[in-house]
């Protein structure tokens, strides 16, 4: 399907700080990028790095006072939704390089610490039976409430509140599957169908060879996820970090399905303001 | 039932420290001194306090090198085993004042993180029902591992990892009832029938007026405890506080149950060593 | 000196719930009540229970939907402001029954962790010297920043960020003195000359056979502080604990000095709306 | 210089499973690999993966029962030793895509916390004589006690504590360094002079366009230190990772410094016993 994605960012910054967005929806196999750009109002030139994984990017920039940041990008997404409970369990001699520190604790996903846990109740389970009975248990004993945790709330700390929002979810199933010894790492998305709309936060699980999607949350299909970054907890996977003080002012994320045949409008949004920089289109290579 | 308690600790004491023991098993209205005998070696005299709430006492004492500690003790335990599901919340105004901060989350029982939890859980439950099925989900849900938990584990530790000894089956309980409002706290115990013989922690929970001794670990029967001392968390009822370090040589604590015309032997193992001081037997006050 | 305390509480309550205020200061040896009252509109009539270690007094109430407190007070303070460094350590053994538990960390205040620091940092120091040492260390060491703590901040996160309010730099001096050995606890107070105006929390340390009041924050002198309550951390001093979910709305304190032949007005402000309840003036006993 | 390494691991593994094993040195342009050779008693075959941020390997290997892994390494060591003080900080926007998860928290340096105190601490300072001035502070103000810290101490723990090992000093390094806005990493190695002999953990710091090691333990001179593997703490830099449970044996660790003209001796050590399988030697691609 074809998906329109749209953030709008605002904050106020008291002195001039380094900034790293990492806003930029990413061109991968499933989505294509059709056109996208960012528009920022910086202190100089932009400079992107490619995001963890090589998924995607970040953009550097530095900014003082106001500091706005409009995304806008159209993705032709093809996901094949996984039949979960079909796929095996990749040998972990077989794990590339690069997904070997997934299977780490990290500082929200703390699996060493639920393994006794994860043995007792899901006894019996391997491979996507063991992950869709997990993404099950903690949609069914996990209340999503707005405002129940914050920046460092943790997978332990969320499993004992059993609250919390999107970010809480996914911490929580990262935390299950790396404590089954399986691979799993954090992902942001836009997300159609979202509600209310935010930046989403969903988990990919290593299963039969590749990264599977999984939301526990339940909150939006998967096959309207637009990934923009991913990493071993929230803090990799952050859309804005301030090196510095920053004071939130306004935040709007959409996401609209287009008819297939619409074209994209985004060069026209972009406003030509000289102080705005407007970072170029770029594919970063595909995971 | 009449029983014998012992309990020997042997510690190596690098420099001169203040000693605080509290091991001494309480008169109460349900346990009945017969008599008793604490024999340590110590630089000075002995002061004892009493404990917290005014049961049993604390014993204070100065040693150095080596210190050994040695009390036998006999009780007639009288105790009726609460039907716990019969019983009713007592109305918050009416809780004496001293009952008043068991209501409190404490460092090892974080009430307050376990309220959500314990509504979803328990939820149409109250009262006597609510603590009974409480002491059974955590039963059922937590194993009883040597050796998983140290001295700073606390109640959410234990809720995550699902393994602990005595003491960490007390922090749930004690937290689980003080998230539904109900007062809890630990109580230290000697325990007929524990295998193997240590000091047992339990939890003395508030209903229909008094306090009512819950065991969820289900390692003794509750009618053959013979109750230390009470507080908070583990914290206030630890057998002994060294202000300084110590090293741990050997513990040894039997509960043996004696034919009811049994006559004590408690003075003839009394040593009589100029340097070893004998704290007299008297009765704390009951509660 | 003569001080006028006030404090109006506004809040939402979405259902009944029990409240338990502590906001009425305490009579004791060093502040003489001269006369106060408490108005609340509360759904039924109030119960009083004295506060821990006997100081001041919690009021027991029922509300629903808007709850509003008024407390008016009018005490004659005088306070001898101890010069701590000449206050000796009293004997551990000589310490009275009731004071042993404020020699235990406690949630907010860590002092095991802090036993190590301690020594490093104040070798050589004891008794009031140290004290005094401690919260010299506490005033230049840690920022006062409103908004950089939260509810469950404890002595080690403060320690750390090196920033808080004044329970914060309340739990980090009560670490800190109990590491040491030394009695400490937890005092909330009405504070003349404090800036901005709120309930002040400081310390109490056990020196030379009784509790001398120490502000690390050095926000208000210590000779202008009307004591509440006591406790073992921020947990049992808390001016109000709704058993259920509550708004802030609103809240309002204000210490002024009066002169001494003053003549107090409390009465004239109680309002007589017939669902409100004005609390009896009580004397709990002085510490 | 010429040094030679040898790590002796001895497990019991009570069932079969799934080892990861990080012991063998990186060859990288400061470090030549001369020989070198891993024998392990497994399963079956092992399979090699490089290590993060392509240093070194990591070893996949089944075991079952008594497990035991011996590593020899002959390397040639040229390490420029890095004047700190002289040392520029990278423009953020200049740090290699690979570079920038080294600027956030992680579980053991939660660098978050601590961006208060550094710059109350250090203020003033940039660069590489911040970094200098880390590091002395560091090996001031804690204590190297063995048995002070385990598994899961973070830096927030070992800066309250002022004790700590190794690893403890490597991760207050990595927090303090992180908390000022420049990256660090987590470094395992073979460390000659290191008394008494162990895996030893110190800390890249990224200056001047490179990783500059920085050991804040100061226990053994950064030029004898042979690289093992790298990551964000502790977690990532384990030398043994067993997918199930694991009981040590015994653990021997040995740095020689070798005459330049000494023939090394790997090869004559390697046991032929046809249950053991040895590693291959391969060189990992340099930093």
């Amino acid at each position: 399907m074809r998906l329109r994605v749209e953030a709008d960012l605002r904050y106020w910054l008291p002195g001039p700080s380094d900034v790293l967005l990492a806003i930029e929806a990413a061109p991968t196999e499933e989505q294509t990028l059709l056109d996208d750009g960012l528009v920022v109002n910086a202190l100089g030139p932009l400079t992107t790095v490619p995001g963890d994984d090589g998924i995607g990017r970040r953009t550097w920039l530095r900014a003082d006072g106001e500091f706005v940041a409009n995304y806008r990008g159209t993705f032709e997404v093809e996901r094949e939704v996984d039949q979960l409970a079909r796929l095996a369990v990749t040998p972990r001699h077989e794990l590339p390089a690069a997904v070997i520190p997934y299977l780490w604790p990290s500082r929200f996903c703390q699996s060493d610490l639920f393994v006794s846990f994860v043995e007792r109740e899901f006894r019996g389970l391997e491979g996507g039976a063991l992950i869709a009975a997990m993404a099950s248990w903690i949609g069914s004993h996990i209340d999503y409430t707005i405002g129940s945790s914050h920046g460092r709330t943790s997978a332990v700390d969320t499993f004992v509140a059993r609250q919390g929002v999107c970010r809480d979810y996914a911490h929580v199933m990262a935390a299950f599957t790396r404590a089954a010894g399986i691979p799993a790492r954090l992902v942001s998305a836009y997300a159609w169908k979202l509600e209310p709309q935010d930046f989403h936060a969903v988990v990919d699980v290593w299963l039969d060879g590749r990264w599977r999607l999984v939301d526990a949350s339940g909150l939006a299909p998967t096959e309207g996820l637009v990934r923009i970054a991913v990493g071993r907890d929230a803090t990799d996977i952050s859309f804005m970090t301030v090196f510095g003080s920053a004071e939130f002012v306004a935040q709007d994320v959409r996401v609209t399905r287009l008819e297939e045949d619409a074209s994209p409008s985004c060069g026209a949004t972009r406003p030509d303001a000289a102080d705005e920089k407007a970072a170029p289109s770029s594919a970063a290579p595909a995971q």
